[in-house]
C-alpha cells in the first residue's frame, strides 16, 4: 500500500514543503537543480523573474525571526510575488480569533502560500492539513521538528563545493537535541546518500534514539572529525547555557567549539558550515568562521535560490518531474 | 438648493469614501458593478491589474487592525499600487508633530490616497476636509460612526446570493449601539431599497433614535428573524461583557447568539453574515458559522474586490457615471 | 598626493553618500541636476521609473524614524526597487549577532544598498568601509555628524527658488551644536559657493570651532537676518529644554523663534526653510511656517527627487560625470 504524503499533490508534484522526511532522493535533486537555475537570477543586474507575478505570499510568523523572514521575503520579491508580513502573536489572536479562522480568512483573500514559523513542533503540518486546495505551505521552522529549507540550502552548498554526495563524510556538531536544523539536515544527507553522517555532541545534547536516524554518534571532536569532508556547526542557544545541560560556556568551547586546531583533524579540504547567526567564541572561533574553509556566507546566498526554487515548485510555476514520494 | 457632498468631486464622481450617507442608490450600484468586474482579477492566475500602477496608497492606521489593513494592502497591491503602512500612534505624534502636519508632509511626498482608521468618530471626514485636491481618503472605520467598505462588501455578498435588493428582509443582530458596521449597513440597505431592515438587540445595545434610521426594532430573536432573507450577526466586543450593559456572556448567547435552532426561524434559504472576527460560542454557534447558510468567508473574498473598486473609482482610473449625490 | 574619498569609486563616480565633506562643487551640481530630471517623475500620473528594477534597498535603521524611512522607501519604490525595512534594534542584535555579521549576511543575500540611520556619529562610514564592492551606503543621519540627503534637498529647494547660489546670504538658526542637518547644510552651502553662511544661536547651542567651517556667527536675530535671502530654522529637540543649555522654551522663542516680525528683518523675498518635523510655537510661529515665504512642504517634495537621484547615481543606473573629489 502506498503511503500518501501530504506534501505531494495527486500527480506526485511538490505542493507543501514541511519536512525532508518522506521525499525520494529525486525530489531533493529536483529542488537543487531548480535552485541552480534560479541562482543565476541573483547574479543578474535585474534580480527578478516573473515566476510568481500576481501571487500573494504570506509570512505567517508566530515566532519572531527577522533573518529568516527576510530571506523568504527577498526570495518572494525576486520571483515578483506580493508579500504580506504577519506577526500573528500581535494581531488576530489578541481579538481571540482562532488560528483556523485566521487561515480561512487569509485564503478567502486569495493568498497563495503561507510561510509558517512556529515555536510548536507540527504547526506547519497542522496548517497544511487545513488549507484549501489552492494554498501551499512552507515550513520555516517549527519547534524542534524541522527547518527543511535550511537543510536544502545546506545541501545546495555541499553540492556546489563537493560535487557529489556519495563519497562524503559529514559531521554535525553541537546541540542536536534542540535543533530542528540538525534533524532536517540528517534526513536530507541520508536521503541524498552521503557515505556517513556523524553527530558530535555531549550526551546531554543528543536525542536518545538519534542512531535510529542513521547517524554515528561521537562525543569527542578528534575522533568525530577524522576523515570528514563537511563540518556543520550548530548554533548554541544561549538559554541552554544556564541550565543543567551544559557545564559552562567556556568548557563547551574547549570541548566542542570549532578552532583551527580542531578543524585540522578533518580532511584538509573540509568545508565549515553554520546556519547562523554565529555565536563567535562560543561554538566557533572567528578565525574559522571567517577563514578559507568557511562557506557560511555562501550558505546565506544559496538560501535565496533554494527558497525561490521551493516556492515556485510548490506553486507549480516551474516544470517538475513527478514521483517524489519515498 | 443642492447640498454639497464632500465625497464627490465637482463632476459628481466619487473622490472620497467616508460614509454611505449622502450617496444616491446609483453610486452604490456603480461600486457594486465595478467590484463585480474586478472580482474576476482575484480568480486569475496572475491576480494583478495595472489600474493603480505608480500610485501611492498610505494605510494611515491610528487604531491597530491587522485584518482590515491586510485587506486594503492586498487590494492596493492587486491594483499594482505602492503601499505604505504607517502606524501613527507610534511615529510622528511621538515627536509632537500635529496630525495636519503629518498629512501635509505625506501629500507633499505625492501620496495619492489615505486609508484611515481611527478610534474617534469623524476622523476620516476631518482628514478629507484638509487634504490637497489630488488626494483621496477612504474611511476604514472611525469610532462608532462608519465603516463603509465593510457595508459595501456586505451588499456585494447579498446581491451575489440573492440577486435583487427590493424583496429582501434583513435583520442585523447584536450590539447596534457601538457598531460602526451596523450604521453603515443600515444606510446601505435603505439606500439600495430592501423591503425591510430590522435590528434585533437588547435595549441596552440600541441607540435611542435608531428607528429614525428607517429600521424596525425587535428585542426577541424569534419574532425578529421571521421571514428574514439575510441575518447579519455583529461581533460582541469582549469589553462590553464586564460592564453594566450585558447580564453575562452566557445569558447573551441564550437570548441572541445565533444557533441552528434560532436560524430555523428565518426563511429556509436565509444567508448568515458576520463582519469578523467571529467570537465562536458568543454571538454565533460554530455549526452555524461553518454551516451551509453561512457566507462569512465569501464576505472576506468580496472585501478585496469591493476595496479595489472603491480605490480605483476614487482615483479616477476606472470609468464611472456621474451624479451619485443623494 | 590625492586624498582618496571613500564615497567615490576608482573612476571618481559616486558610490556611497555619507557626508557632504570631500565632494567637489561639480558633484553636488550633478546630484541637483539628476534630481531635477527625476522630479518630473513624481508629477506624472504613473509615478514610477524602472531605474532600480531588480535592486534591493535595505532601510537599516538603528534609530527609529518613520518620516525619514518613509521618504527613502517612497524614493526607492518610485525607482522600482524592492525595499526591506529592518529595525535593527529589535532583531539580530537580540540574538547577539554582531553588526558586521548582520551586514555580511545582508550582502550575501545580494542586497544592493543600505540606507543607514544610527545614533552614533560615524556609523555610516564604518559600515561603508566594511561592505562588499557591489554594495552602496547612504547616510540617513548619524549622531551629530551628518544628514547629507537632507542638506541636498535643501540645496535643491534653494536653487529652485533662487536660481543661483553665488549671490545668496543664508542664515541657519537654532541648535547648531546638536544638529547633523546644520553641519551638512554648512558644507553644502560653502561648497556650492554662496556669498555668506551665517549661524544664529545662543552660545550654548554653538560648537566651539564653528567659524572654522566658514560661517559667520550671530547671537542676535535682528543683526543675523539682515540682508538674508534664505532662513533655515532648525528643530529644537525637546530634550534640550529641560537641561542647562536653554533658559526656557518661552525665552528661547522670544529670542530665536521665527515670527513675522523677525522675518521682516530679512530680505522681503527671503524664503523660510525647516527640516521638519516642526515644533509650532517653539522655533517657528505657525503664521510663518504656513505663510507665503515658507517653502517647508516643497522641501518634503524635493526630498523624494533628491533621494531618487542619490540612489540611482550610487548604483550607477544614471549617467554621471567623473571627478567629484575635492
Amino acid at each position: 500500500m502506498r503511503r500518501t504524503n501530504i506534501q505531494l499533490d495527486a500527480q506526485g508534484r511538490l505542493r507543501h514543503f514541511l519536512t525532508i522526511e518522506g521525499f525520494k532522493r529525486q525530489m531533493l535533486v529536483d529542488i537543487l537543480d531548480t535552485a541552480e537555475s534560479l541562482a543565476t537570477v541573483t547574479d543578474q543586474s535585474v534580480k527578478k523573474v516573473p515566476l510568481l507575478r500576481g501571487k500573494t505570499i504570506v509570512n505567517l510568523f508566530f515566532e519572531a525571526s527577522t533573518r529568516t523572514r527576510t530571506t523568504f521575503e527577498l526570495a518572494a520579491k525576486r520571483l515578483s510575488a506580493d508579500v504580506l508580513n504577519l506577526n500573528i502573536a500581535s494581531s488576530a489572536t489578541k481579538k481571540g480569533e482562532s488560528l483556523l479562522d485566521t487561515l480561512h480568512n487569509l485564503q478567502a483573500m486569495h493568498c497563495d502560500m503561507f510561510i509558517v514559523r512556529h515555536e510548536e513542533s507540527g504547526a506547519a503540518h497542522f496548517i497544511a492539513k487545513h488549507v484549501a486546495p489552492h494554498v501551499s505551505v512552507v515550513n520555516a521552522g517549527d519547534g524542534r521538528h524541522a527547518h527543511p529549507t535550511q537543510a536544502m540550502l545546506d545541501m545546495f552548498t555541499i553540492r556546489r563545493c563537493k560535487g557529489d554526495f556519495y563519497p562524503l563524510n559529514v559531521a554535525i556538531v553541537g546541540d542536536i537535541l534542540h535543533s530542528r536544523v540538525a534533524r532536517s539536515q540528517i534526513h536530507a544527507l541520508t536521503t541524498l546518500g552521503v557515505n556517513e553522517v556523524r553527530v558530535i555532541a555531549p550526551k546531554t545534547l543528543l536525542p536518545k534514539d538519534v542512531e535510529a536516524l542513521g547517524v554515528h554518534v561521537y562525543h569527542d571532536m578528534k575522533a568525530g572529525l577524522k576523515d570528514v569532508d563537511v563540518v556543520i556547526m550548530l548554533r548554541l542557544q544561549n538559554e541552554r547555557m544556564s541550565g543543567a545541560l551544559l557545564p559552562s560556556e567556556h568548557e563547551y568551547f574547549n570541548l566542542y567549539g570549532l578552532t583551527e586546531e580542531k578543524l585540522a583533524w578533518a580532511k584538509p579540504d573540509a568545508i565549515v558550515m553554520h546556519p547562523g547567526p554565529i555565536n563567535r567564541g562560543v561554538e566557533i572561533e572567528s578565525s574559522v568562521a571567517d577563514g578559507p574553509q568557511s562557506v557560511i556566507l555562501q550558505q546565506v546566498t544559496h538560501g535565496i535560490a533554494v527558497r525561490m526554487a521551493v516556492m515556485s515548485m510548490c506553486l507549480g510555476t516551474v516544470a517538475q518531474p513527478t514521483g517524489g514520494e519515498a
